[in-house]
């Protein structure tokens, strides 16, 4: 066993620990999981969240529950089970279907969590490397706007799309990010905004609605984003409000780049209509915590994710380089990643 | 004196009252506004909200505080000061401006009150002239997607985008609409909920951020907002988001109506770029109410308001009638309007 580490995450002799984010920035409070049923409680109620790390903390929990269950049924059942704890995040998959393929070969089960801390490491790895894919496209003076989080509280590493922010301040350039509150649960206000702070970068923050016109004044250079899934074709699935911010990046002439590693591409999704989206309870939009300001009954529409088309896309920054739509267009996914 | 109410006003014998438009759907609370000062500060904390309504209010505030202040000088005052509580509204410099008006014309300013009372029965009319001009747009079937509140609440009448819609169902059109929470007072997930629900028209709150993706799935045929300023070239200001809202219809080819009495028209304004956008409190951003999400000193950017371009509007709802785009090109609002 190895004792590992990262902001949102920590696993070792102690057990298996979760920064809990949904009481981020205002209190920083760690949480014991202690089996897998614990896990999934944890990722529906959004404590541990971003699907990177969703993927590395649900094959943790598995690895920390095979060191007292090695029945292979049993730790086949509870992979399916955490497999359906969020349907939108491709990378969980990718981390269950890793696990379950450790068990076809390794039927003592004794090399599972060692399986799941190589995931944890992997994500680290492949943060830097889309750190440094994309840092090359900012430019010195850019102002950037981001939605949701995509920092180390997503992932297992630096992150996916602020890790191309953090890398580019670190090599020196100037760069001021804009950060979209991300409603209904506020990721970008409550996490991004806390991440950056820790980084000192200096940012901005907003109503997601307030974007539109920052644009319009030119002050906004680049959008960069997250993902959930990306489908073959290069469209892919955000955080709710991604959408909405692709249209009006195209409209103003500011350039999207998408950042993820290839955990999060679905080659069996062709294109982003294929990908499922989570809808999530109504008092999400009714308000915000313990408070209710809209009327108690009133009917809502809560998808947690949209999908933005590839032709909105100028850049998909990937662990493997980072490729245009011309590249995408080609085929470039399925050539650098189908096997 | 004659006794005059609306659905956020009341004015007769007892005094002025406001509904506290801060604490709605939760509470319905009456304030009294015993001066100027009071009406004031009032708008400023937007207890009361809503371009013509401000306007009406502000006038009614002088009205009454003309009942025991006689002196002209005294009453100008008022006048400027009330005018200065809001910047971007034009309907407040609009009653300001009768007031003044007639107090050039009767020094004894015993008719002060009856011209305040004239300007909220006048607004009443406007209001039902734009609800039936707006009202043959909309098509049986239609879902119709708002932002902020725009109705009895925003008006002393029945509003103007929110009436237009509320003419339509009157008239037994199936007309469903999609209600903008609009971040970050809430002015849609608060009270234009609470009016739908009164009006008993079927509707269903979002986030700002998802009204694009409603409509990349053809579930929204049209979209209809207020104004607080309307410029001489069809430019116009409203709630922060309604640009945002624009440029997304103007994509997914959802026509753009905004609805407005001619006192929201400011012809002095060229264009859009001449209209002062309010700032207001950082606070507003971290959270709602007393709740803070966000790091307590986040930098933020608050307009309460933006403007959109006349180019992704389709028609302009007014009393005088409902104009295309080729129209409000080819001088309507200043051949209408102008003297």
């Amino acid at each position: 066993m190895t004792e590992l580490s990262s902001m949102a995450l920590r696993s070792g002799r102690d057990g298996l620990f979760l920064l809990d984010q949904t009481v981020l920035p205002n209190e920083e409070r760690w949480l014991a999981i202690r089996n897998p049923d614990e896990m999934i409680a944890a990722i529906k109620a959004l404590k541990v969240r971003g699907a990177p790390l969703i993927g590395v903390a649900a094959a943790l929990a598995v690895g920390h529950y095979s060191q007292t269950e090695r029945d292979p049924e049993r730790l086949r059942q509870a992979i399916k089970a955490l497999r359906e704890a969020r349907p939108t995040a491709i990378n969980l998959m990718y981390a269950m279907d890793r696990l379950a393929l450790r068990i076809d070969t390794d039927k003592s089960c004794e090399t599972l969590l060692e399986e799941a801390e190589k995931l944890l490491i992997e994500d680290q790895v492949l943060c830097q490397k889309i750190a440094d894919n994309g840092a090359e496209l900012l430019r010195e003076g850019d102002a950037v706007i981001t939605h949701c989080n995509t920092g180390g509280l997503a992932t297992a590493g630096r992150g996916t799309a602020l890790a191309v922010i953090a890398e580019a301040h670190r090599r020196g350039k100037r760069i001021e990010v804009y950060v979209d509150e991300t409603r209904p649960l506020l990721q970008g206000g409550r996490l991004t905004t806390w991440e950056l702070e820790k980084l000192e970068i200096p940012y901005t923050l907003i109503c997601d609605n307030m974007a539109a016109m920052l644009m319009n004044k030119g002050k906004v250079q680049k959008a960069i984003v997250g993902s959930d899934r990306i489908a073959a074709n290069g469209d892919f699935a955000n955080k709710v409000g991604t959408y909405s911010l692709a249209v009006n990046a195209f409209y103003h002439r500011v350039p999207l780049y998408v950042a993820a590693p290839f955990t999060t591409v679905d080659l069996n999704c062709k294109t982003g209509a294929e990908i499922p989206i989570e809808e999530r309870p109504d008092d999400e939009v009714r308000g915000f915590g313990e408070l209710r300001w809209a009327p108690k009954k009133s009917p809502v529409f809560n998808p947690a994710f949209d999908v933005t088309p590839a032709e909105l896309v100028s850049y998909w920054i990937l662990d493997k380089g980072a490729w245009s739509l011309n590249e995408i267009r080609a085929g470039k996914l399925k050539q650098e990643l189908g096997g």
